[in-house]
């Protein structure tokens, strides 16, 4: 599963460093059939997400990746559903939160979309 | 998507509780295509999996969830993305561990199995 774990790899290196860049450059990646659900929230289609994403109340925020897995998701198209558990750091706050997050990718012209998307934050125990 | 939530519900109910008492029933929810990625760990394939889960070194675990999202993972079946964050005591563990698993369900004769199983233990800041 090298190469999944490759794309997976590339994909949230895109995402993350986009989202913590330039929030709204997001939308590109969702279409009309995506689904967000944003701690327990559900948004559908690309640009009711990224209305969402950056309308989130916070002015600075940076992702670190702690796990990334990878599966493919379908017999019959190259589909891949990637987890991720990492790190949040928001603002000037100094105590990083904990998330995760899923997606599932479709591939499409070369690339891939995000059809599903689920982000939680995982507060201690 | 109340459908939906109602089978992750039923679904992650039913999990839980047979890993909780019976970890070798298991099998019978994977299927030869099934894929597990156990902290990084994959395994593919209902015997294999069921054999990877029954030899995890515990005696005693309880699972309780703490989030739930469900979302549809296909335009053309009734397959469902799972994802739950919970916590997870161990033997006579006093500190509860905090999980993350995501699961796609796919539907078969009025029920589902379990096509994608990625599970990470989600460790403090």
């Amino acid at each position: 599963m090298a190469d999944i774990n490759s794309i997976a790899k590339q994909f949230t290196e895109f995402y993350y460093s986009t989202f913590d860049t330039n929030r709204a450059g997001l939308q590109s990646l969702y279409r009309d059939a995506s689904m967000l659900s944003f701690e327990g929230q559900p948004t559908q289609g690309a640009a009711a997400i990224a209305e969402k994403l950056t309308s989130l109340p916070f002015q600075r925020v940076q992702h670190k990746i702690t796990t990334l897995d990878a599966q493919p998701s379908s017999p019959t198209i190259a589909s891949l559903i990637v987890s991720v558990t990492g790190l949040l750091l928001v603002d000037d706050g100094e105590n990083p939160l904990q998330f995760s997050q899923v997606f599932q990718l479709i591939p499409e012209g070369g690339s891939y979309y995000v059809l599903n998307d689920i982000f939680r934050l995982n507060y201690g125990a």
